[in-house]
């Protein structure tokens, strides 16, 4: 991805640290292409399963849709499932998204040209999801098909494979756990803005000093920079690993940071995680704690804003130096780099106005639409999402459980209003990013505790509903 | 399609007499591959419109779901549309289904290859019908949608196309008429010979020596043409185009009349109407008026099957001798042959016991398998249509009504019980095959005249319910 461009599409994947849960790996042979007759190629995808707790007679299926980046890192950061399979005599399955982790349709060539990458889609993707809940709900041995219920979970991109799946194809699963999904991040749906509003009020909200610091050190950097001896005075301030040489470096090291921000409110979880980095619990209001000087001068002030910053890349005090290139690794930029040139065109902006902590990010389109066909010889398709699954108009779903933190950067793009009396939203309201998810922590607040409780709530309801309409 | 096996595949389709309904003709880009981007080719698609009676601020847009023959024989078929589209001051919308008439994704090379014609496929028609939705509701002046209400209609392939159109896009259209559409006429929804059943239990209520001389008849053909006399007293006395000559000959000579039997039952209408042939009100009553002789000696036998028979091939009179080769035309025969060798995968058979007309007919999946790879170098996909449309278990959907004419083979394969409030099925037990959608007819019996009425009813509702909503 051009540099310039790299804030525009913002990755909603997140790793954590490892949580020993034990797993079988199998692998399901599903055909490259599910809606036509071209091509008549398969490939196998992975999936982990546990029956450990299972009753396999009547025990309920928890399925979750993978999303981008390699299973296993859901199966360890999806602690929810795990816990509450015992309860549920449930067996626990984790599904790769296509085009990830081992599930390569082409294998090592899978994104070597247009005609081998074009068939990652979500909805590929959620075809796929639907030969293995019909693969599981085999029963060889009678010859007709298990009848245990199947409950979709899903977290962030996953969360919107989880609701679409539901909305799609219904008989498959019986409901739909879609957490932080932000099935409305689409042209149309989200003002582009909103995304950095949230972001912007929770650093806002754990210290007005800190929002008004980063505000100011945009202006800062600039000025500073402006000479040769400011550059050089803030590659060693900053400990950056890349001398500062131009204004694209300096539009890169401000990028970087943005990112950075973002990505501190979406893991702004209440006990110590690894994020790409390691972080301290409450990771916000540590980065906000030396950020204090905004109406300072600016060497002071970006010497403050620096010690923030530390915190995210240097929580554990080992990092040689501050690398700006992107964190996020290869094998998932390029799965969702292209998604994001295709079907899923989020536009974000930031309008750089009083109550931002950003400066202002226009969204455009053309350039980024440029740049789309260049790398992968597609123009996005901004009106396929709502297309596929109807935007806005979602009346007619069911059985969908839509919760959202509203610490989370995403929740703008979340459904925050129940749309029927079985598709609800559940808002969280001290929770970042599909913290409810997440394995149970003692320092969860009491939100995301209770959220957890009506989560398993509506999936009894769900599976009690099931079975009376046997 | 093989000879031996003509009669295992039935099309659904009906052509019919021209009633003079007015349209303006027009065209649509639409992708040929709506699921992957591998393929950037587009195509014109044909709808038809008139909007003579639409209230272009809040009347509905009825819109006919095409099936499998050039769209203008559905608008000319469908008075039913027409007749309501003032009572409900709407457009009235046929949108031709890709692969038939005019639109071909390839041109005239679209038949050409696997490549070409493998996008031929009911989710891809489905995605245009769609996107031609979208179009219509487009408001350039406004930069908006127009908020007018989708009701989607069809006919038995283009019921299930309206009915799957509802379940997988509900924001595109707010309910669906999904008239005689047997959308469980699949492997495991419903046994083979139940079709067969249907149209025998229709030809013993309306006599049952019409049904037992029509069951002698296929032994009284095997043993009359045992010899070379034989077969040619046949040819003769059944005026065959072309003489018998070897047992292939009299195969397809009673393949030709199962068909008949099945057409037959299929249009068995209550006023005189043109399915290809030219046939009188209640054609099945009239082709069982001379079928009395099923306790005589075989030639007897046969020369008044023959009588029967003429209803159907020289109704008129004009026709010069009896032709056995399938009276389907080729521009149909092609797409559906090979849609029925992908997705479409009907089992037919006739178990040929007491109370069947037919002879027995094995299902043999593995041969025809075999011809479709030969022909089209495709396995049938028995499993898709479950897959992608749920098979028995539709309960998440909403907003369909299902009526089936109890006199219809097809009926065999419909939904006969509601699912649920808003997806129901509505007996008429006095129609054939999607009489409800035909124009009214001073011969239409009661029980068809009350389900329009009901049809229309729903549709009120639906729409109502739309408005309250917005």
């Amino acid at each position: 991805m051009t540099s310039l461009l790299a804030s525009t599409q913002i990755l909603i994947v997140i790793f954590h640290a490892v949580v020993g849960y034990s797993y079988t790996t199998n692998y399901i042979t599903v055909p490259v292409d599910h809606f036509s007759y071209t091509n008549d190629d398969v490939f196998q995808l992975k999936y982990l399963t546990n029956n450990t707790f299972w009753d396999a007679k009547k025990g309920p299926i928890f399925f979750y849709t993978g999303n981008e980046a390699p299973i296993e890192s859901f199966s360890k950061n999806t602690g929810f499932m795990w816990e509450i399979s015992k309860e549920f005599r449930a067996m626990v399955v984790f599904a790769e998204h296509r085009y990830y982790g081992d599930s390569m349709p082409y294998g090592n060539d899978s994104f070597n040209d247009k005609k081998k990458l074009g068939y990652l889609t979500s909805q590929q993707a959620i075809a796929d999801f639907v030969d293995v809940i019909n693969h599981l709900r085999e029963d060889s041995a009678l010859n007709r098909r298990r009848p245990n219920p199947v409950i979709a979970f899903g977290g962030s991109y996953g969360g919107m494979l989880a609701a679409w799946l539901r909305m799609k194809y219904p008989a498959a699963v019986e409901g739909a756990i879609a957490s932080s999904a932000p099935i409305w991040q689409f042209t149309g749906m989200t003002p582009c803005n909103d995304f950095h509003k949230v972001t912007s009020s929770v650093y806002r909200n754990t210290s007005v000093e800190c929002a008004e610091t980063i505000s100011a050190s945009w202006k800062a950097i600039d000025n500073v920079t402006e000479t040769g001896d400011g550059k050089t005075w803030l590659t060693d301030n900053w400990r950056l690993c890349k001398p500062l040489k131009d204004k694209d470096d300096v539009q890169l090291l401000k990028n970087w940071a943005s990112e950075v921000y973002v990505s501190l409110a979406v893991v702004n979880y209440p006990y110590e995680a690894n994020f790409f980095a390691p972080l301290p619990a409450n990771p916000i209001k540590e980065v906000c704690k030396p950020m204090i000087n905004h109406a300072v001068d600016d060497r002071e002030l970006l010497r403050s804003v620096f010690r923030g910053l530390s915190v995210y890349f240097n929580y554990t005090e080992s990092a040689k130096c501050l690398d700006t290139e992107s964190a996020y690794p290869d094998e998932i930029i390029k799965g969702w780099n292209y998604q994001a040139c295709t079907e899923m065109i989020m536009p974000f902006c930031a309008n750089g106005g009083e109550d931002d902590i950003f400066e202002a990010i226009p969204w455009d389109f053309e350039s980024y639409a440029d740049y789309c066909e260049t790398q992968y010889d597609v123009r996005p398709n901004v009106d396929d999402v709502e297309k596929q699954y109807g935007g806005k108009n979602i009346d007619a779903a069911s059985n969908i459980i839509f919760s959202n933190g509203l610490l989370d950067p995403w929740s703008s793009g979340g459904v925050l209003k129940s749309v029927s009396f079985t598709v609800r939203a559940l808002l969280i309201p001290d929770a970042a990013h599909h913290l409810d998810l997440r394995a149970s922590h003692r320092n969860d607040t009491e939100s995301v505790v209770r959220a957890r409780k009506t989560i398993k709530r509506w999936i009894k309801m769900w599976i009690h509903g099931y079975w009376l309409r046997k």
